[in-house]
């Protein structure tokens, strides 16, 4: 973890090594040493002290991916895959000791089907040019995140990425119909046929979606792509408690089923903060305890906003919402989401951010958030710490300024932590494990499912090779 | 494969292993020779000729089936996990050195929340009682499938199981939350958080939803269940062939969006074969090609019906569909998907039935179906076989009548599969590999992808002893 450890990694590898990868991957392809390999691969947006791998190698085809994984597992070298560097776990930083291998010259788009929605990309293509073609072909693709500019589509599979379209759509998991994957020796997986029912043995693709790059690299995935819908309703409703928020959500499922495609509760300091950081108008007069984000599909604008009106309507009748706005355009709808982007100016504002993305049952959410509260106020009275979150899938986020907590970021995570293990919590709902999160891996997860974890690991890489030290210790 | 097989079976468990699985399940889990183990357990609804399995086994509890594999595990006697047996691969069937072990004694529903629509349950449990709850806690369950009455929730994850809903709502694996799974050696890993999003490690679970008991024994299953629709309307609609079968799934699929919850294909073989055997009244005074069965979710029955008469009568004047009829009633629409329910007739009409179910890219089902008809055509003139199947999903069964090819039922599925292969499909869509589909695996996976697969069920079950003999040889 410092960069100083490069200078003494272990035994270097024999010069065959470096012959045989730069004739596999040519001179564009093939970056040695930490003068020569550019600062923005040795690390990632997780705030991680930076890295520099022996060598930077980035292949242009499956074949070239299988070609280096095979020189690197003959001579036993470590390999890091980095898609983007947009996580936040730290899964995509190099380990000095290994190359880095960056997908960013795998950039194609190699088939979009517009009469059955399917798309194959290959895995270096960001998730904004999917999102794109998928709307160019009369579709919409099922994920969406703050990072969709920068982020790659093998990052979003190999971390099993979430974000907005969840409640909707599914995580990531459940927008991938196929995938190729290289093994560390090489061996070349190609389960890509354009299936949604294929019971034929193990579902082999499951087993590399949120594996943060410990069991092969991702080379290409075949995408089910989602219905475009006709119209979308966005509205922003003042609450005066979590349960209420949580009364809202299910009347509007109860209306709107599967078309309610985004619930996003916001608490107070995370909407007062984002407000100032983005020079905003407030959506209300007053201040609230929450405020909810809520789109709703359908297929006529008026009818649909009409609706979504007596929807709300019945809600405030219910003392569940206090205010609503209802967006009359989709640059007012666009106006009300800016809100909810505080996230990307985290990093400008705060010194440092320190980010914690857990999963709870979405019934405990208002209790654990309270809890985590109090817990940071006995400590460290004048904490700034920012709640918010998916609360439609049980998701919460908390951001915390570190130098508001005298810069004790460890004992701030060993607080929120302890109290995701007390309520039966993940320890990471969408951001996975990486480096940052595996010491408190086991507050998710017993000892046989660890256990039973590396027993795959060792099964599909057993010289441990793909990204060592990610995820869980590998002995 | 055949019974006499028990008689000279391989080395015998010694004698503390009956005492002591005796002691572990008590006089009613234990039933042990052929003699006192009920015939229902030797086999299961493919078809395959019965095998006394060594004992029976039947535990009460999560513990007792730790119990039960541990001592296994230490005589090193195989294991067969028994659901409904009303699999259609032969993948519940017992092996002969081996125990059964039924799970039908595990048949709790241990909680239903209606609030967040989750519910957890014995694997025992059959899928029309977790049906039944859902609807009575104000939701519905995902699945639904012909064997509901009889089939349990632990062997439709474990087969991963398909049926009418897929098109809504996915396969068995998009309705699992979380599983308790018992492995080989007694191992206990509770995978049981209640949670939507959690990204600590490997899904674990995924690798046991479809391996069909050939990783370890299902115990306990967390379910989602899906928002219960307020209206639904049922059509049948005559098509002229199967690009405007396409047409009008797309054309519903646009402006239904996903509330499109059936679309179930059949051909007119199929269509008359079903009147005849059930007395039906045909939906149609003509014969037509293809006959689409199509349900649709909304709020509101008059105005929904409404909708999918505008939409047919658009469909009908772009020549899409010749004729149509809309239930005006749920008695109306449960007697149009009577028509849908043949196959449970196959058994009692056919001498006996030969079943197919495989997967193909979707716009290749009406060509795949005429190069079948072809070539059974050519070599058994007037075979008997019917068409039909869930097309919205890409899944398409044929089953043929074997007394109609001279019981030459293995020259019909090498024909078959043949096409499957050269179609680029898969040789089961919903059905699992089970003992029947073995030889043709490789049709529908790479050497590479069944090395995977090898190495991941060596990780996990080291000795083999579960379920062995099924979906790939061990070794």
């Amino acid at each position: 973890m410092n960069t100083s450890r490069t200078d003494n990694a272990a035994a270097a590898p024999a010069a065959a090594f470096w012959t045989d990868l730069q004739q596999a991957l040519g001179p564009q392809g093939f970056t040695r040493g930490a003068d020569a390999i550019p600062e923005k691969y040795w690390t990632d947006w997780s705030g991680t002290p930076p890295v520099p791998p022996l060598a930077l190698l980035r292949p242009r085809s499956t074949d070239e991916v299988s070609a280096l994984l095979r020189i690197c597992h003959a001579h036993r070298v470590p390999v890091v895959p980095q898609g983007g560097l947009t996580g936040l776990a730290g899964a995509a930083v190099p380990v000095a000791q290994g190359v880095a291998v960056a997908m960013d010259r795998m950039q194609q788009i190699e088939d979009v089907n517009a009469r059955t929605g399917l798309m194959t990309v290959q895995a270096g293509v960001s998730l904004q040019t999917v999102q794109e073609a998928a709307v160019a072909a009369g579709w919409v693709f099922g994920v969406d995140l703050g990072a969709r500019g920068s982020c790659q589509i093998g990052g979003n599979v190999s971390t099993n990425a979430g974000g907005n379209g969840v409640l909707q759509n599914g995580m990531m998991r459940e927008q991938v119909l196929g995938l190729e994957v290289v093994l560390a020796d090489g061996t070349v997986l190609p389960m890509l046929r354009p299936m949604l029912k294929n019971n034929t043995g193990y579902d082999l693709k499951q087993f590399f979606i949120g594996a943060e790059g410990t069991l092969g690299i991702i080379t290409r995935v075949l995408l089910r792509l989602r219905p475009a819908p006709q119209a979308k309703a966005t509205c922003m409703v003042a609450l005066p408690g979590f349960d209420e928020a949580l009364a809202v959500l299910a009347r509007m499922q109860a209306r709107f089923g599967n078309s309610v495609a985004a619930f996003e509760l916001m608490w107070s300091d995370f909407v007062q903060t984002s407000i100032q950081w983005q020079k905003l108008q407030p959506a209300f007069a007053e201040h609230h305890p929450l405020q909810a984000l809520i789109d709703v599909d359908g297929k006529d604008e008026a009818a649909l906003r009409a609706a979504v009106e007596e929807a709300l309507g019945e809600a405030m009748e219910a003392g569940e919402v206090v205010d609503a706005v209802i967006a009359q355009s989709s640059e007012q709808a666009k106006s009300l989401w800016k809100l909810r982007e505080a996230p990307a100016e985290m990093t400008a504002h705060m010194h440092p951010p320190v980010n914690f993305d857990v999963s709870l049952p979405q019934v405990d959410i208002g209790r654990f958030a309270a809890a985590c509260r109090a817990a940071f106020d006995t400590r460290w009275p004048g904490h700034h710490s920012l709640f918010f979150g998916h609360v439609g899938d049980g998701n919460l986020h908390v951001t915390t300024d570190s130098k508001t907590i005298n810069g004790e970021d460890e004992a701030l995570e060993a607080v929120l932590y302890g109290l995701v293990q007390q309520f039966q919590g993940s320890v990471s709902a969408e951001h996975g494990i990486g480096l940052h999160k595996m010491p408190y891996l086991a507050f998710s997860r017993t000892p046989q499912e660890l256990a039973a974890m590396r027993a795959i690991k060792l099964a599909l890489d057993p010289l441990g090779l793909m990204n060592p030290g990610k995820v869980f210790a590998a002995d």
